[in-house]
C-alpha cells in the first residue's frame, strides 16, 4: 500500500466518525426509517468526496468543526443518491459493494423515504455549520459552501445529470457528444466540485485558487468518468468486478464508442495533465504536504485500473 | 363565496406567480425533468401553506422581499412530498385533483427524479433570501427560518411521519393512541407550523407570538386530520368527492375508529378553540385585517365539511 493510499484509509476513517456523529435521528414511532437511513449512509466505500473536502480545507488552514457539517453533508447527498438510483424504476440494483440495496432490505418505499431524508438531512446538518461561525466572514463562507452544496447536487448539477442519463438509456442512438460531456460532468464532476471548493470556501482560500480547484475538480470527475468507458473494453473483468464490455453489448453510448479507444485515452490524458498544472499553481496553498497528498489521489483517480 | 374565500384566493394567485418566479431551470439536456417538475409544482391546489406564510408575514409586518423565496420553498417541499407519495410503491395514486399523477405521466424514475429535484430546488430558493438580507438581525432570521424549514420537512417532520403512516398501514392492528397522534402531527401539522411561524421570524415577531403560532399550527394541522376520519364516516360522498367509509373497509387505523366519533368531534372543538383563543392572545400583531383573515382560514380548516 502506498503512503497515499494509507493516508485516504485513514481519512476515511475520520469520515465514517464524522458521519456517525452526524446520523440523524428521530422519534421511535420513525425507528426504520433510522434504521434505513444509517443502513444507507454507513455502508463502507472509500469516502473520496469528504476526503477531498478535508484536505483541500486542510490546504488552506482552515477550521475543522466549520467543515465536518459540510463534509456528512457532502456524503448525505451522494448516499441518497446511490439509494435512490438503485430503485427499481432506476438502475434496479440489488446489490452495491457487494451489500444487498437499501430497497432489498426496506422495501421500495421505505428506500424512497430514506433517500429523501438523507436528502434532506444534508441540508439541516450544513445548516448547523452556522452555529460554528465565529466572524461574519465566516458567516459568510458557510452561505457560500451551501449553496454551492446545494447547486451542485440539484437540477443544474447531479439531479440534472441523472435525467440525462436515464433519458440516454431510453434512446442509445440519440446521445450526442454535447450530451454525453454533460452527463459526465453532471452527474460526477459536480459533486467533486463541492469536495474540492467546500473546503477552500471555508478556509478562506483566494477567489483565484477556488476557481482553479473548480476547474481540477471538472478534469477530475470526467477523466474518471472517461477511464471508467476505457476499463470497460481494456479492464480486467476479475480486478474490475464486473464484466468487461457490458457497456458495449447493453447498447450503452460510452466515450469509448462515441470517441474510440485512442481518443478517450489521449483526452483523459490531457484531462489528467491539466489538472496537474492547476494543482502545481495554487498560490494559497499554506500546507504542501496536503497539497503533494491530493495530487497524488487525483493522479490515483484518474489513472485507476479498477 | 365569502369575503375569506375571496380573499383566499386572491392570495394563491400570488403564490402561483410566486412559484412561476422560482421555477427551476435547467441545461437542455435535463428539459423532461425541468418538465416533470413545473407539471408537479404548478398543478393548482389550494397553495394553503405559502398562503398562511404571507399572513403571519404581514401580521407583523414582514418584508415581502425576504418571505417570498421561503413561500416558494415551501410549497415546493409540499409538492415533492405528494410526487413522491403517489408513486406505486408507496400509495400508488394515478390521479390527483383530476390530473395524472408525475409517474404516470413522465414514468417512474422521472417522478423519483422529479421530487428529488424540487426537495433540492426548495433549499435552493430559500438561500436565495440571504441575497435579500439587509441587516444582521435580517440575515439571523433568514438562518433561523432555513433551519426550521427543513427540520420540520425532515426526519424529525413530515418524513417521519410518512415513514409512521407508511408502517402503520402494513400493520394497522398495532397502531396506538400515540403512533396516530405522532402521524397526524408530523405528517401534516409540521409544514403548517413552518408556514405559520416562517411568516412571523423573518418579519421578527415577539417570540411569545412565535411559540403560540406554533401551538395554533399543530392544533389546526391535527384538527384538519381527524376532521378528515370524521368526514370519512359522515360525509356526504358527493362533496367530498371520495366514497365515505372508505377508510373503514381498509381496515385503516383513524382517530374514530380508535376514539369513537363522539370524542373525535370533542377533540376537533378542543383543538379548534385553543387555536382561537391563542389566535386572540398575540401581542405584537401590527395588521388586525390580516388577523382576522387567519382567524376565518384556520376555521375553514378545522371545520371543513369536505
Amino acid at each position: 500500500m502506498s503512503a497515499m493510499e494509507t493516508k485516504l484509509e485513514l481519512r476515511a476513517e475520520l469520515c465514517e466518525e464524522i458521519l456517525r456523529e452526524y446520523l440523524p435521528q428521530a422519534d421511535p414511532c420513525a425507528d426504520t426509517l433510522v434504521q434505513a437511513v444509517a443502513y444507507s449512509l454507513l455502508s463502507g466505500g472509500k469516502r473520496l468526496r469528504p476526503v477531498i473536502m478535508e484536505t483541500t480545507g486542510r490546504m488552506y488552514g482552515g477550521r475543522e468543526a466549520l467543515r465536518r457539517p459540510f463534509m456528512a453533508a457532502l456524503e448525505m447527498i451522494h448516499s441518497y443518491s446511490l439509494v435512490h438510483d438503485d430503485l427499481p424504476c432506476m438502475d434496479d440494483d440489488e446489490y452495491r459493494r457487494g451489500r444487498k440495496t437499501t430497497h432489498i432490505v426496506y422495501g421500495e418505499g421505505m428506500a424512497v423515504l430514506a433517500g429523501d431524508a438523507l436528502l434532506n438531512a444534508a441540508a439541516e446538518t450544513a445548516l448547523t455549520a452556522f452555529d460554528e461561525a465565529g466572524s461574519a466572514s465566516e458567516n459568510a463562507a458557510v452561505i457560500r459552501a451551501m449553496r454551492l452544496l446545494m447547486k451542485n447536487a440539484g437540477l443544474s448539477g447531479m439531479i440534472g445529470g441523472q435525467c440525462a442519463d436515464l433519458e440516454a438509456e431510453d434512446r442509445p442512438g440519440e446521445v450526442d457528444a454535447r450530451t454525453l460531456y454533460y452527463i459526465h460532468k453532471h452527474k460526477t464532476a459536480c459533486m467533486i466540485e463541492s469536495a474540492f471548493q467546500i473546503g477552500a470556501i471555508l478556509a478562506g482560500a483566494p477567489e483565484q485558487d477556488i476557481r482553479a480547484l473548480g476547474r481540477i475538480a471538472e478534469c477530475t470527475g470526467v477523466a474518471f468518468q472517461i477511464r471508467d468507458d476505457i476499463l470497460d473494453v481494456t479492464g480486467d473483468t476479475a480486478e474490475l468486478g464486473k464484466t468487461v464490455g457490458s457497456d458495449a453489448r447493453d447498447g450503452k453510448t460510452t466515450y469509448v464508442t462515441m470517441h474510440g479507444l485512442d481518443k478517450a485515452m489521449r483526452d483523459t490524458e490531457a484531462l489528467s495533465e491539466e489538472a496537474m498544472t492547476l494543482l502545481d499553481s495554487l498560490t494559497g496553498v499554506c500546507d504542501r504536504e496536503e497539497q503533494a497528498f491530493l495530487r497524488a489521489l487525483v493522479e490515483s483517480l484518474v489513472q485507476r485500473t479498477h
